[in-house]
């Protein structure tokens, strides 16, 4: 296969944007990768678009990619739609990396986009449910029902089914983990809530980032409870937003800039979270593998902080800590900025937001601009090698895709 | 790239399975391909898989190849979905062909899957207008509302903007396509309508056509009036179905067969129909220049036939004969069983189905099975070359998707 360089990136700054579309959100998102390898729309000879919710929240289907780049006037070339989940981009970034490390294509554009916030909220939940088996939520959602109903029926008057109670089903999903991790290993719910802490902090140096305040640990802790041990300012929220990145051929990468960022590996995966090795590991060692080096390589690393404690799990998944130490490392420091390796300088999901159909090229954008050392008041100093995981989706208590990304100055 | 062998297929029957869902008729078509190949499932080391309508017809999104493949136990291998209109599985073939041809995996699954016929009937109307742009067709049908209610406050009794109504739209396109070629060639209403006689009679022969019935032209043209000069039987038919195909590296092919058939080109895009020259001759000529042959080197194929004029067009685009020639190639029989070069001999979208996200692989299949002799009573004799061309989607007046791919023993 050919050496694949990443020669642009741009991105929305995620958020709540109620009077803006797909469309809008992906031509800022294209237009400032095209900018950032000094392309013109007209250049790309193939595109691939990650998009989640899209037929959810707003009826597109099908044909997403071609609505969003027809709309900018790119158009005549190769569009296909992929959709897995939270990692719905990473996967349409691998894609457009195949088109051109296998030599049929010498310029991919790749774009992960989302629309969220709509103003009818039952949209919204509908979009929570979409990366599972959508036949098991019906029948959980119906026991539910009934449950509640008996409930009424009893004189009782609790809440029914409805979203906010729903979406605490992936949350509830995130705080077991977390309590397991707790009971097994000592980790503490401090440990997690200093990941918000440090991801929050790190949101506040992004201009990307949706949320940019810093909070105390005090702060984090005395949130409103979701799940314990998780609170509201431990669970990523909702967003809107779009990511591009464009890929081009070693041949091609010095026509476009003086500072590539090569893609050294990259692996999908599905399969269980549960060890002996979780779904992550195995997708991080595939992508280790494929970039001939190991964890103490990488020297900035973006992962799918869909809650703080997911944090901790994917430190020992990828290699950062021998299992169970997940806490002591943020303890210690070891993936803040200023330490050893850090983690989620962009925010993360926490902070920067999770749209998401766009996190995956986001993350890889965030890379993308550490590695060429563009990341202002957070960047990481002599970052050379950073790697990015998103994970997405729950199909019969398996992970429906995994991905990890690696790359390189 | 390396070169990719297609070591199995197989489809569904294409039909009408109220009591069927996808993951039913996945696992039909993956498993009759999977045993064509001798191949187990836990063998494929990556899925790629197509479907347009599932978000819109079950409210499956995201995750629509894991929550198939997983049921039958295909587990812990990259999955991806994509879409792309009806053109949505040639484009998880090109996917699945890349996987192989780049090195990365050695053998793939591509899969084509949709469920169509739904108990309620609105959301098979939903599934119609997802090729396309969601927005526009949102205010295309506000203004047919507004004129709907204008026409009813003055008295008038006419039908509102329903379903059937709006799917005449995509139909008026193929009419007014059919009205241009009538004047400006002089093709004739029966040189369409023989298409559908020929596809009909081809559909005869093929057990995994959704109908077998043979018609004369005088039927035909009998059929109940769709849009001048379309009548029903000259129109592709809803239906469910799926198709599955295995690619292979050229070191594993013989392990599994001793009959490969050779991927030797595959092309997409995205474009204008109009000439000079339209998507489909632009996709078609570099498969062509991939493969290294050109049109008169093909022994059959399958194209898009979503309506029967749509057929005379592409025998033009795809260079079987001179612009405005191709009712004269109906009418001297070049394209039926014992014609020069046999079209759809599965009986095409006017005889076998139209499952939209199926159509891609099982076009692929049914020439699968004409270059290795598997035809049955629809073989071409001594056919090694065939091609597929899978169109897709509408977004302002381009086509979104036109996949062509070219196979050979």
């Amino acid at each position: 296969m050919r050496n694949v360089a990443m020669v642009g990136g741009g991105m929305t700054r995620f958020g709540k944007y109620l009077d803006r579309g797909l469309k809008d959100l992906a031509r800022e998102a294209v237009d400032a990768a095209l900018e950032c390898a000094g392309m013109d729309r007209s250049v790309p000879e193939v595109a691939v678009v990650g998009n989640a919710a899209a037929g959810l929240s707003t009826g597109q289907e099908c044909v997403r990619a071609q609505v969003v780049l027809r709309e900018m006037g790119i158009q005549e070339i190769p569009m296909v739609n992929t959709e897995n989940a939270c990692a719905s981009s990473s996967t349409a970034f691998q894609l457009a990396w195949l088109y051109v490390a296998s030599g049929m294509y010498d310029i991919a554009l790749a774009v992960g986009m989302e629309k969220m916030y709509q103003q009818d909220k039952s949209r919204v939940f509908a979009s929570f449910m979409a990366g599972t088996d959508v036949e098991l939520v019906q029948q959980m959602l119906a026991r539910m029902q009934a449950e509640a109903e008996k409930k009424a029926k009893e004189g009782g008057a609790e809440e029914s089914g409805g979203p906010g109670k729903s979406r605490s089903v992936f949350m509830d999903l995130y705080a077991a983990g977390a309590r397991f991790h707790m009971q097994r290993y000592g980790t503490t719910k401090e440990q997690f809530a200093k990941i918000a802490v440090k991801n929050h902090y790190h949101g506040s140096l992004n201009p990307h980032a949706q949320y940019r305040e810093v909070y105390t640990l005090e702060e984090i802790l005395a949130s409103p409870p979701v799940a314990e041990p998780l609170t509201r300012l431990m669970c990523s929220p909702i967003g809107d937003g779009a990511a591009a990145a464009i890929l081009v051929s070693e041949e091609k990468a010095r026509r476009y800039t003086t500072k590539p960022v090569w893609v050294r590996g990259t692996a999908l995966g599905t399969g269980k979270d549960a060890r002996p090795p979780g779904i992550s590991e195995r997708v991080a060692r595939s992508a280790y593998e494929m970039a001939g080096i190991g964890p103490e390589d990488i020297h900035v690393m973006e992962v799918h902080d869909a809650t703080a404690p997911a944090e901790v799990f994917i430190y020992e998944e990828l290699g950062l800590c021998p299992e169970g130490e997940g806490g002591r490392l943020i303890d210690e420091g070891v993936t803040e900025l200023g330490g050893r390796i850090p983690v989620n300088t962009s925010g993360g999901l926490l902070s920067k937001g999770h749209p998401v159909g766009a996190t995956g090229v986001a993350q890889i954008y965030e890379v993308f601009q550490q590695l060429r050392g563009e990341a202002g008041d957070r960047q990481v100093e002599g970052a050379k090698v950073g790697l990015t995981e998103n994970g997405g989706g729950m199909v019969r208590g398996e992970a429906a895709a995994t991905a990890v990304h690696i790359l390189s100055v």
